[in-house]
């Protein structure tokens, strides 16, 4: 055997037993596992460091998304391991090693939510809890071959979850089928909002001349397979002044509000940091409240601007990532360069506040890819029945 | 990109649109996709082979196994590619094409139910209808990295459902989640039969020795790493007298049973066959009955003792196939001494008429691998609550 047997996706100081959900509901007899930024009464929250795990005491009751879905019957078999303080999207934990991916071995699995995305790729449960704050889903859906949703801001309870950027956080789930996708959506996201039949589509051209050739060259054959599923295509880009200064508006946000969360306990406990993570902090630590400010203005126009691009009935289609998963060894400049092309596409529905969701329509040289789409503020229920109507095409290789 | 994207689970007769299921139900909102061997209503049924499509009317009403999952809620996306006349385990189909193996492109899918192990593999369903007379559902759930079952011979209705070789014929599913493979059985196996605790674990020496050696050292890894959720093992031979004998009587049952089944439209149609299949009909053509009878008075031997090696209570563990998925390429030679491995492992159940659940551990060198647990007759509630207790090991990769 070339390598020893690895199953990464839980963390050492995981659950010592399953936590039973209630014996009826909507996801009675389903399993799930929770990235390790959600509480769970009785166990401690490390966020992806062994610093803040150790310095932290047990959690007194469940977080709110947790107690939902334990609320609704499902099992709880597991806390994940995730991007250190959820400040990366590739996969990688310096202290924890990196999650499998089951779908692309030898690949990254994508991140922050990376070992939630291992277990639910793996079958190692039938769901997993995931947050999103600058692609920390949508990624890791993308690169592990499910279905993964960040929801409208604000729409999901983050009580008893680490925050990391709260104008950008989001709680989010991935899952191998479309209908558990589905109905884990019901349980979450409570009462429906904003109502609207699909009725129009617009296929963002500047976010697909920024994935890989062969990506953006499936992505749009298999969007014009689900032709009889979806509105006739317009297509348009999201940002007339180009992706980069939103890309750039949303790193400044999130590194302001990141050294609000983690500051204090970064400069008090000086934690051991892994790569990238490292020199992201120290930048976050340097930005200051008026480069914060001038961000804020800009996000006011961007968000203004993406959600008059999809008024309820619209929605937008684009690549999940711009690329299938890098491999494990990938150089840290690499990794740079493609966190950047990453957050060029997810920072669209960051900044708009807007759900989206990844379908894993299929793989190309083995690596899972995602298409991905945009709906309107609280629309999150119609992208998951879009999601269930899709699926069926599912199953695309190149 | 180096080859066209193939969506190829589905038969070109497929259902025109998705049958709706029942609005409530424990499988209410879940997809599932059916294997062109189960009657849908208003649908032809192929078996694979398009000469038989050609030669029969659409089905007047559902199998019996298609109408309780819409009776539970679930809904049928489309019918299933599956190996010609269900006779091969390889997966591939010379007429419709090979369906994609999501989880290792370019492998196989393993077959007979190729197609649905293929849907669901892609997320393009929750769950698929498969059958298995020699390994069919086995096989591929091994295969594509699913949950995969061969229920107990007779407990779940095959009516409406081509017949191969009845003594042998179940009908089985596949799932990604191991939540919803067990629910998928509530509903199909009726009410729970031979309730026991499982209280005795036989490692079948005999069946590990047929596995390629990386395929054994990464299941035994797994197997000890259970440890906490299973008895202690025992290590016993499933056949004192070599699984040969045993694969050999299995072959001559089937291929009698097959030209009961299939002979008089061959000799009448004289339908076009694919590599392999035409090699196995043309030998199933000259089984006497002789030789059927004196296989009959083997199985019988055979059956009783592995019955009594599984009394309710003792489960029998086993790799689901001896190595992982032989690329798509493979010579013809080399699949039919690949068959040959597959048979030994898979006549232990097929010959005992007991229960067996592949789970999907793990992967290696990207392909995946099931391990399986065979049950006692009318046990296939304990297999299905195991594979939910096991789930959470699921994620190796070697």
């Amino acid at each position: 055997m070339s390598k020893a047997p690895a199953r990464t996706a839980f963390v050492p100081h995981d659950l010592t037993a399953p936590v039973a959900g209630a014996a009826n509901g909507p996801l009675a007899g389903l399993t799930a596992a929770v990235k390790d930024m959600y509480d769970i009464a009785g166990s401690r929250t490390g966020g992806g460091s062994p610093d803040w795990l150790e310095t932290h005491p047990p959690a007194v009751s469940n977080a709110g998304a947790v107690q939902r879905i334990l609320d609704a019957g499902a099992t709880v078999i597991g806390k994940t391991v995730c991007d250190e303080f959820f400040y990366s999207v590739s996969g990688a934990n310096a202290h924890y090693g990196t999650p499998v991916n089951p779908r692309a071995p030898g690949r990254l699995p994508g991140g922050s939510s990376s070992g939630s995305a291992s277990a639910a790729a793996a079958g190692a449960c039938d769901f997993a809890l995931g947050s999103d704050t600058g692609g920390s889903v949508r990624v890791p859906g993308s690169f592990c071959g499910l279905y993964g949703i960040r929801p409208t801001h604000g729409r999901v309870d983050m009580s008893g979850a680490m925050p990391m950027a709260p104008s950008f956080d989001v709680a989010g789930w991935f899952a191998s089928g479309p209908g558990v996708f589905r109905r884990v959506g019901e349980v979450l996201l409570g009462h429906a909002q904003v109502r609207s039949p699909i009725r129009e589509l617009v296929v963002l051209d500047d976010a697909f001349a920024q994935a890989d050739a062969d990506v953006a060259a499936l992505l749009r054959i298999a969007l014009d397979d689900m032709g009889d599923d979806l509105p006739e295509q317009r297509r348009e880009p999201a940002a007339p002044g180009g992706l980069d200064p939103w890309r750039e508006c949303f790193r400044i946000i999130q590194a302001g509000e990141t050294w609000k969360s983690f500051g204090d306990f970064v400069t008090r406990h000086r934690p051991k940091l892994g790569p990238g993570i490292r020199e992201r902090i120290e930048f976050a630590s340097k930005v200051t409240d008026t480069q914060v400010s001038a961000a804020r203005e800009k996000h006011v126009q961007a968000r203004d601007h993406i959600r008059a691009l999809t008024p309820p009935g619209t929605i937008l289609a684009l690549p999940s990532a711009p690329c299938i998963a890098p491999r494990i060894d990938t150089p840290a400049e690499e990794l740079e360069s493609f966190r950047l092309r990453v957050m060029r596409l997810t920072c669209i529905a960051g900044l708009g506040g807007l759900p989206q969701v990844t379908l894993p329509v299929g793989t190309i040289g083995g690596g899972p890819i995602g298409l991905s789409f945009i709906g309107w503020a609280g629309g999150d229920e119609a992208l998951l029945a879009l999601a269930v109507t899709l699926s069926r095409y599912c199953g695309y290789a190149a």
